[in-house]
């Protein structure tokens, strides 16, 4: 039917959903009107950032002018922020696997109540790339945990449940195409390395703490290269993991940096 | 010697210390004049109650007429937001262990490269509360984890290292001591839980996903206050750990919104 899942036996047993951190929900605003028409939602850590693609994106459909009047449609909670430009939701997550959890978790109920069907989601954003040129787009076919393995180990109250974390290789592939009409946009498909932490995880040797030596850095992250790795930042597990249990057609595309 | 405590010993070899996600550095920013004289850290996750935070600092104090003038230390930034007042430095930290855990590892930089000592850090904000009145605070006296242990697991390139979570007596009993001049101010002791999914993770029943009955999660929240817990939140583990290691005298006070 192309709607999102929502995979949760209680939901219909609530008067009224409120979506916390969003500052939206079911009684004080109509999501079906707000929302119904979306097509396509692009996730990233930044809230400027994403404030600057929705005015892109403004710019790029020829929509509302000069771009300059995106208005965060989650003003009244500084956690996300939320834009849109046309079809085109724009939505901020922070850093981390916990931090864009509790968003998709709600973005997901708000396109199912606002009866979305099929919607696309990519992940926009920077990351570390490994024995690529930098500035280079990986576009993930695979996120992978610390131990390039791929999944997801979620807990649940005190089990743990692991999830799949592939992503869709057709939007890869299409996302690829449309690299290759821009020049010098260097752009590849690889794995993904999702990390919980940014210093002591990703093998950096400038954090409060460091435990490990130069060399025994440049050894994991060559496991990494070898196992696939081509980039790696701190929240594509989830992402793949809740996208494809809820039925959203997703894709992480991260730029490189340095 | 009171000093923060820095364990890596690729720091003094580095010409520059970036802390990239405080938009401050070494090289940039004279830390030593900027934050030498800071004798306490208040951090929450929430950017607006951070400022809210050093406004009402700033009035307790008696400094800067009325309040109103706190500027963003990192405004160049949209990662974390930092106010001080006199010698209180009010940061925000986001939501979740690695969110946390960044601003931690460059605000431990900070205090390091600034020769601040004797530094408190008391991380402040809501959580959920288990078996206690609504609106109670909730001094932790251990961070423990899903499955009630005092422990912080840390993933250090593949490896896991396990911290441990304990938090200072005395600061806490100071705290408690001070709940006490306040009337009507229900103020306790207890065990905090930190999980890495505010849905699945603590046993709400409103997520996109839900695999539980409530009777499970009745179940599972009854074994955690029989443990000790009275609060649940997604930053202490890792703060407790992590101010441990760095010599920083740490408390956590949650309050415990409905």
């Amino acid at each position: 039917s192309g709607l999102v899942l929502v995979k949760n036996p209680h939901l219909d047993l609530m008067e009224e959903d409120v979506l916390y951190h969003l500052d939206l929900g079911t009684k004080t605003h109509n999501l079906p009107a707000m929302f119904g028409d979306i097509k396509f939602v692009c996730v990233g850590g930044s809230p400027n950032r994403m404030r600057a693609f929705a005015r892109f994106m403004q710019r790029e459909l020829g929509l509302a002018g000069d771009g300059e009047d995106v208005a965060d449609i989650c003003a009244g909670s500084d956690r996300y922020a939320m834009y849109r430009a046309g079809p085109v939701l724009s939505i901020s997550h922070g850093m981390g696997i916990p931090s864009i959890s509790i968003m998709l978790h709600e973005l997901i109920k708000l396109l199912h109540h606002a009866k979305c069907r099929d919607v696309t989601i990519i992940r926009i954003g920077t990351s570390g790339g490994l024995g690529i040129e930098a500035g280079s787009v990986v576009i993930t076919d695979t996120a992978v945990d610390s131990s390039f393995q791929p999944r997801f180990e979620q807990v649940v109250l005190d089990d743990v449940v692991v999830r799949s974390t592939e992503l869709d290789k057709g939007l890869a592939e299409e996302l690829l195409a449309c690299s290759r009409d821009i020049p010098d946009f260097p752009t590849l498909i690889g794995h993904t390395m999702c990390t919980y932490d940014f210093y002591e995880g990703q093998g950096r040797l400038d954090g409060a703490l460091c435990s490990f030596s130069s060399e025994k850095k440049l050894e994991y992250l060559r496991r990494a290269y070898d196992a696939g790795v081509r980039n790696i930042e701190m929240e594509s597990t989830a992402f793949a993991a809740l996208c494809g249990l809820c039925g959203l057609k997703g894709e992480s595309c991260r730029f490189h940096l340095l």
